[in-house]
């Protein structure tokens, strides 16, 4: 079994001490898209899998096509009790209804709330709006996921915490070489 | 004189209704750095310019070379008291020591608490942690700017405005062609 991450401490540490509020899981991820540009949304954080992070999305939104073309992320995680940030970068992974070996979109699917679950029943996002029709509650069952839901995985490869309390702040910067972390204490 | 861009209410509105919370002008900025991966880190809102949002940066920052190599960069701004969000698009331009017409540096740094103009007296960002005597206070002129203060602004063509609250949600994106502003409810 490998080591925890070293990183990983303190960002447990994070999220526990922000946990009053639901947002704390939210971060704000950054892909390329087609056209080469950036491009950054809110994704909400479900726990690791080994030492990456996992998300959801949906099959049909832009960014799984983003990452299907080029799987490099970068996701920006502020904290706003214990006013910390952590830049997460690395490489995201995919899991869908063809390639989801360890049933980890099942698992994931048993966690989400029935409101969450709706979403994936909703028509195509980013199109223009559909009939309010189109968006009525279905009764789906509990078990298993449509094929709409995805598991998006970040695996790391570099983690920089910058944390604002302290002046001047402090800042680590976390890198995985093979499957060796090092940090370094770096200027703010 | 151009009209106020269609999305400029509706985030005035966000601004105004988060404001007891300090961090609400806390957004994430999504770059592509040297190496073509994506790059993302908080950066503080600091008013307009016209269409543009006015941000404020080291000029030793690595965001300043990525954005002399790229200018595309998709701010993602979520507000925790409303629930919504803006994922703001456009091209980025920076305002150095050289190239400060307006003298929007000097206003900007005029703006500046004095604990937030002392970074810019720092030793280099980024770089292995320097002796502690290095980030002592310096006396510093209100008046100008060192050479390290840069303004960056964002100038968009394309917001993507979605609010979590409602179920549907609702959301909206206005795109700019030339001067021209549209916009589009689309499905969430």
């Amino acid at each position: 079994m490998m080591p925890l991450a070293p990183w990983r401490p303190a960002l447990a540490r994070a999220l526990h001490r922000n946990r009053a509020r639901a947002y704390c899981r939210y971060l704000q991820l950054a892909t390329i898209n087609i056209g080469g540009k950036p491009s950054n949304r809110t994704v909400v954080f479900r726990g690791f899998v080994g030492e990456a992070l996992q998300m959801v999305t949906d099959g049909r939104s832009e960014k799984v096509q983003q990452v299907r073309a080029n799987p490099w992320a970068e996701a920006c995680w502020y904290f706003t009790v214990t006013r910390e940030q952590f830049r997460i970068a690395g490489r995201l992974t995919l899991l869908d209804p063809n390639n989801d070996v360890e049933a980890l979109r099942s698992k994931a699917w048993q966690a989400m709330s029935a409101k969450a679950r709706q979403q994936f029943y909703w028509p195509h996002p980013g199109q223009t709006r559909a009939n309010e029709t189109e968006f009525e509650p279905v009764s789906e069952g509990a078990e298993q996921p449509p094929d709409s839901f995805y598991v998006l995985l970040l695996i790391p490869d570099r983690v920089d915490h910058l944390t604002l309390r302290g002046n001047p702040q402090d800042r680590y910067i976390y890198e995985r070489k093979s499957d060796e972390w090092s940090v370094e204490t770096v200027n703010p």
